[in-house]
């Protein structure tokens, strides 16, 4: 094999100029197709990418529109109720509004795509069609300069060939003559001269010829050289002026109006997930009652109202009485211990029944956002156990509230039962002690003695009016003022949102009670700071003249507006 | 204005049971409706949102539609033409996957919100009114236990009433009875110990009936408190439970599913980023060049041709012609460095007409990305300013384009005359030398001279038979390849992407023509390694006879297979 790849190989060195020239021509041709290939290409690019940027910037325009419409159908609805600050609201409103953000982001990038930068993309395929036509114009001048260079090489080369042979004759025919002259031919000489003459002058036309041809083929091979090296590069450059560039910054706007759109979604998600963390079910329960204050708001103590003249106000337990007093308390002391254990096991019940419920709550979610990715044919065998957990769902429903009932009807009689024993106890010490008597029941808690403070005026703290209170009461500032501020300043100077938190409306009314009782609950127990806030709140609003006399109203409000222009 | 309030708060206080019963009722009666209200505002969330999430996941799937459409028409058009690597297909590669990214992702997220997530919150919708009915029924249940309270207070406060106002009368009786006593009657002695029985009698009834008003009051007043304190509060809560957990998986699940897109988001478009960081100009000529080998690799040089026994090789200045060659030198000598400078001037002409229209093409676009912002009656002030741009830039354009064809063909005559200048200036050197003259001439430039290396043989080492090659050369290993491989070794092992690189076409050549002539280029210059690489690719590629024998090929591509089956 080897020797016929040599064959080959040597027939191929044989090619002379013509085959040669011939495939550079050729390859000259498929260059010029390779550039025209080369500037559809570009267009086809161009226009596609026009084509996906206009598309797109309708697509992200019809995305808008349905988020916006989506957003505004539910905040017009929500309007109308207008909510309140429950935490479930809050997080409704933060999907609204991030729903919105959204749609206004993709509106956004829909005007960048369809009209900000197509523009210089249709400008770029003008004029990269004019760059690429001159191109092709200059490289055809170029291709025809190559061309002509190695005919101008073929020339010489011919010219040389013609005299050498010349050459390669007239020597001959010198030597022929030379042999005659040799062999005895005398007359030659004349004539060996002669062509002695044709002989050198042909040579040096050869070697001139030869020169010319030598030159030429360099030139040519230097031509080619760098035709293929250089120029062809620097047109297919030339070409290219400013695609890369404006496909470039066309794709740099692109992705800037992108990821600013992106950041936006990042942060609108972030502030939903706070939303969302803040849910919080006892939050909104006191809120729900501070929004109808006046429905579960305290009434008012029912107050003794004795008779005409009557002048005791307390459980007698006079000689008379006492014997069967003290076994009604002993009755009652007896059924309280009873149900108070009744009542214990009962709450302990119902939170072992509401923490059941809530995993039953919790599972069925899971299971359901595991379920729709598996087969349909599975789906068939979790249905009956959908329906078995809704049924059990509801029996654990039915468990759970009657433990509730129980509790809270238990617990209703032991709060009854607790005020009557509490009553019946302090009477029967009142008359131990002037029997002179030891105490002779144990208590069943300990309760707070009602200081005498409020006893001794009738002015309402709450509810009243602050300058008959403190008159009637001597205290210069009501307790509740200087102890809430107390507190307030003592652990809530940097707490940012009091005032504005409602507190738990049980503390509120625990604390609420105290106070109108002349005891100072802060003194002994640690209470939510938001609470505090909240009774000092509940202070100010329920007197009956408020603080800053109505008719100054106005004048303060035209102050406030004056701070707020001069800052 | 105060006394006023002061009657109006006495009055006020003055309020009977029966009043304050009433308040009551109506406040319990109400607070049935809030929780109806409640109960109802719950159950519109719900179905609100319901129907946010079910719309939403119909908007997402319709976009994730639309944008798997938009990518889908790209890509099955661009996989016909299939263009290799140029770094404008592989953006534009990069803008198509990132565009099915986001279909996909908005499709998951409308699939989470159509399937998934809607079934618990219709669950929740259900046991949320469940357990809003029960808890309503206890609260009834509870209210009417406080009203029954309320009512045992009122008629042991009316019996206290009646046997108070019995003991008044009676003790009245018995007051004027020893009145008469007192003024001498005398007979009433029998009537006032009756009477004083009486009075006793009557007064531990009233006593009694007291007591048991004071205990029922107390437990009235303990029974409101406890109620209001904490069962609506314990009420509100069951009715709540599981609404707040419902609501916080559910809005998890969707946010997860938002930020797992938000987040595929950023990737794709740091992808697309870079992809569009990549774009260059350079890069994508030189993958055209590879791309159309055939039409770009230079051809062979042309070979000098003899005639028929002519052995001379070079230009001969033999003492006829020297005189003449000599002019001729002195000539293209001048020629040469006129021709030189008006390059170099062109060439600065060129650059700077280069970047006066790529500034001209840059600022057309950001003159329009700022446009669209303002009024449209800005946009017909702009407009001629636009038609004068166009105008401008093709003005540069054409410009630009004189001063690239003024250079080319500049130095393309600039090469000629050079290769000319060579020939002539080595052979009147060569013509000094064996005349004993000093060279005459100053080097134009400096050029390697080309080893005789390849003189003593004619085998090709490009695109011919390495064996043949080997025999001839007498180099054991060609020293393209042994040349290469040091190189590579020396500088490229840890360059990861060699031989997958093109090199510059340029540069190829110039290390294919330099080992061609015998000369070993990488001992004196630092080349690019992907064109080192590039050129031992080219010679391997190019051997008449491949390294691996055709033969062996199959066998070698079997054992290849077995390989990747093994790891």
């Amino acid at each position: 094999m080897t020797s016929h790849v040599k064959l080959r190989k040597d027939k191929a060195g044989m090619v002379d100029y013509d085959t040669q020239v011939k495939e550079v021509r050729c390859q000259l041709v498929d260059q010029l197709k390779v550039l025209d290939f080369q500037l559809e290409h570009k267009s086809q690019h161009l226009q596609d990418l026009t084509d996906y940027l206009r598309r797109r910037g309708e697509i992200e325009s019809e995305y808008a529109r349905s988020l916006d419409k989506l957003a505004e159908r539910f905040t017009s609805r929500f309007k109308r109720k207008d909510p309140s600050n429950h935490s479930v609201s809050k997080s409704w409103i933060a999907l609204l509004s991030q729903t919105r953000q959204e749609s206004k982001d993709h509106n956004l990038l829909s005007e960048t795509c369809s009209t900000f930068i197509i523009q210089p993309l249709s400008h770029c395929l003008e004029y990269t069609q004019r760059l690429a036509k001159k191109s092709r114009d200059i490289c055809t001048s170029l291709q025809d300069g190559l061309l002509k260079v190695t005919t101008e090489m073929q020339t010489a080369w011919r010219t040389y060939y013609q005299y050498h042979s010349d050459y390669v004759s007239a020597e001959g025919k010198l030597k022929e003559a030379e042999e005659k002259h040799k062999t005895g031919a005398k007359k030659l000489e004349r004539l060996i001269e002669k062509r002695q003459i044709k002989v050198d002058d042909i040579y040096l036309k050869c070697s001139k010829a030869r020169n010319d041809y030598l030159l030429n083929l360099s030139a040519a091979n230097a031509s080619i050289n760098k035709y293929y090296l250089q120029d062809i590069s620097t047109l297919i450059d030339c070409a290219d002026t400013g695609y890369h560039l404006t496909l470039t910054r066309v794709m740099q706007a692109y992705l800037s109006s992108r990821l600013r759109a992106q950041q936006n979604l990042g942060t609108g998600l972030q502030q939903l997930q706070e939303a969302v963390s803040a849910l919080d079910q006892s939050h909104d329960r006191d809120t729900l009652l501070q929004d109808h204050y006046n429905a579960f708001s305290m009434p008012l103590r029912f107050n003794y109202q004795p008779h005409d003249g009557d002048q005791v106000t307390e459980v007698s337990a006079e000689s008379e009485m006492i014997c069967e007093l003290d076994t009604r308390f002993k009755q009652i002391q007896t059924r309280l211990k009873a149900l108070t254990d009744d009542t214990e096991e009962a709450s302990q019940n119902m939170f072992a029944a509401q923490s059941l419920l809530i995993d039953c709550i919790s599972e069925d979610d899971l299971e359901l956002s595991v379920a729709p990715q598996e087969n349909s044919s599975d789906c068939i065998l979790i249905r009956p156990s959908v329906a078995r957990r809704k049924a059990n769902l509801q029996e654990l429903e039915n468990v759970y509230f009657t433990r509730v009932k129980d509790f809270l009807v238990n617990s209703s009689l032991v709060s009854k039962l607790q005020a009557k024993h509490d009553l019946l106890k302090v009477a029967l010490e009142k008359a131990d002690a002037t029997n002179g008597h030891q105490p002779r029941h144990k208590s069943m808690r300990v309760r707070k003695n009602i200081s005498s403070a409020n006893l001794i005026h009738n002015q309402k703290l709450f509810n009243g009016d602050m300058q008959l209170f403190i008159k009637a009461s001597g205290q210069q500032i009501p307790i509740v003022v200087e102890s809430c501020i107390r507190f307030i300043n003592l652990n809530g100077l940097h707490h940012e949102g009091i005032f504005r938190v409602p507190g738990s409306q049980m503390e509120v009314n625990n604390l609420r009670d105290a106070f109108e009782q002349g005891e100072d609950p802060l003194t002994e127990q640690r209470y939510n700071l938001d609470s505090v806030a909240g009774v000092l709140k509940l202070y100010f609003r329920s007197l009956k003249n408020p603080l800053f006399p109505i008719e100054t109203t106005s004048q303060l409000l035209e102050y406030a507006r004056e701070c707020v222009t001069i800052l």
